[in-house]
């Protein structure tokens, strides 16, 4: 079996999205990939959960052809990998339909950075895509779903911004690894849960400013850190 | 005893609303039918969820006659039997009083199809009944009740748009099976969940394109979906 | 040991209100009276829930003296005592800062019949006091707030509408028994909790018909009850 | 090891905050002083609750230098000190991101006074800071967080308002000990809930007056207190 470790990440990263409530049902899907062997895992297509196990996971090369699995893999498979080729530095893909950030796609709004929470984990505000033309609907869909966020993207870091709002849709968040890339979901929710309570309460609310989106981002990444306990 | 399979189906329905949080006390109930032998399998009123077992459940045809049981069924029977009768395809009926979806019952408003998630079940917004008229509510109200929803379906293809907002009241979802109509229950208090708060983040905001809405719900529903395991 | 039996079900009702998460820490109470000997029972103030057994009730006349009981009694004790005495047919006061009915307090708003939910439980809106007068917080205030309420219910019956909201504090439920009393102050914080999001939805909303209301109340209170198993 | 019993404390605040929903990941930190030493108990930084022990809380003088402990303090310390230099009679400081009174400290609002409940704990609304000046940020962040609370607090007792919003940030929260400084950071996130909703009720919900803030605050507090079992 190939990348025994890297399908339990996988499916580590998709239980925790369960556990943190970002799940309904089947309605999420993680993925990891190996850059040395130009290798995607990627969780199965609408398997419950309580069922799933390291070798349920698909393995595909990085345009989306598999390489091992008896099952059919998520039906975002074309997304995840279109975001490994553009977005060099990932390491693994999230995608949920969490309430709030759903919310906030929804509407066609990205996801203001309010406040310290925010800045800690997004040096900026979370952008949503354009909502898709028809043309691209009906083309290949999932493809131009991971096109829109590349797209978005442009101009931006995705390191620095790990998450993007598909319009209409719902949240695509990445990061190093399988568990990271949850880590990033789980707070991306509860950014998106306050950004909501902080716009409801006050429509005319502002972000926080560069120097503080600055100072906080920073104290969590990069060689001058100081959260934590270092490395 | 009649119908021992379809008993235990509807009693883990009604359970399975419990377990998600789609029922406060007895406020709910669940109901399947047998089309060859024409008989509906429903709760019975008001008994605590606790103690209910298959044999509680209570048999009528499909004039809501009991043909087996001690207990007095749902009160809502009328509603189940009318839309059985009146819509051939449903294999199940559910009634909740879950929270957001009850929201959007007494403002009179339908839910939206803001996003992918409810185009996966619904395929268009799920619409509200008109109120009651009180000669209507004064008569055989409950009958009366179920006749709004299959007026406000005129023109609506029941198995294309599982859910009815009954204006002033609740929602009622069916589907082909007493598990399907318990699952559409609790998808479809997730979409109002989402379209609560979309609505209250942007009330100018735009449901999805008529492209989005059938590739999400084709993907899903008949012989050319793509999602899951298959058949 | 006075009435060993009422204390056992008022303790059962404080806890069922904790058990509901209608209460945090030791925000609220409950009490029942016994009318043939002119006795209440009430928890006593600020002891942990989880430490209270039938004997750390207090017993007091229905003027709020002592009968029996080494703790001190509800710092509520007057307004219970003074609901007992001006509304008669009530045998059980409950007193919670629920989430919901709260906001709705502290709106100075009483809550709306949107539903049938409500309609079921309510027979009309939930009324809320006038803010208390200076004179009336710095006189016998918690008996005040008794007055308010009975003021408030000039011309409405007690028993179609068990509930009151004192502006700028929080509601007080009754009911015939301590569980028929928590059972009411559970489900108006559930009708509070859609009535909120009605009014976010739609600030228009309308409550729903005379005739509607007096259906649902109807079918589950008073001699022609047709819900649940009957008697 | 030093200050044994305060470790204790220290650690079974931090728990509690997580218990009650306060804390996410490692969002959150709590302290203790030690007035006679002049020494501080801290938890550690970005370390995971659920292996938190007394041995790993850091102890430092009231400047924030490390006296005992291999690991980095919480890195919010030097906001914990100086409001312990300050605040000469608080004994411990809570800090948290909580969902709500978060919310109202990104849209720069302070809480109002809408209730008893917020009166028993605060006499009077609960203040938000200033924005932080780019200079303060790009300074002594840490230390100028403490030193807007500071100046927010002229003219305010602390102890009567024991908790502080720092704009675009969250709550800080003080109290006697630290188990006192997490109840009231648990009652300050269910009074900011509370706030919340009645404010999206009604944008114009009034305080309450200052006659039932007294009456209120003065029921828990100070030498007449008549609420719970005395001392």
């Amino acid at each position: 079996m190939l990348l025994k470790g890297l399908r339990e990440e996988v499916l580590e990263a998709n239980l925790e999205l369960v556990r943190r409530g970002l799940v309904l049902y089947t309605f999420g899907n993680a993925s990891g990939v190996d850059r040395e062997q130009g290798l995607v895992v990627i969780k199965p297509s609408g398997v419950d959960y309580d069922v799933l196990r390291p070798e349920h996971m698909v393995v595909t090369d990085l345009d989306g052809r598999i390489v091992e699995g008896e099952l059919r893999p998520s039906s975002d498979l074309d997304t995840h990998t279109l975001l490994y080729r553009e977005f060099e530095e990932i390491g693994a893909v999230v995608h949920t339909h969490s309430e709030f950030a759903t919310s906030f796609a929804q509407a066609g709004m990205g996801i203001p950075a309010f406040g310290t929470t925010h800045a800690d984990y997004f040096h900026g505000p979370v952008p949503v895509t354009k909502p898709l033309s028809d043309g691209a609907i009906e083309g290949r869909y999932v493809h131009e779903t991971g096109l829109a966020i590349v797209e978005r993207f442009r101009g931006l870091n995705p390191m620095a911004v790990p998450a993007c709002l598909v319009a209409g849709h719902a949240p695509f968040v990445w990061g190093t690894t399988p568990a990271d890339a949850a880590h990033n979901a789980v707070v991306l929710e509860a950014v998106a849960k306050m950004a909501y309570r902080t716009l409801t309460l006050r429509a005319s609310a502002e972000e926080v400013s560069q120097a503080l989106l600055d100072r906080h981002y920073l104290r969590k990444h990069g060689k001058n850190a100081t959260y934590g306990q270092g490395k």
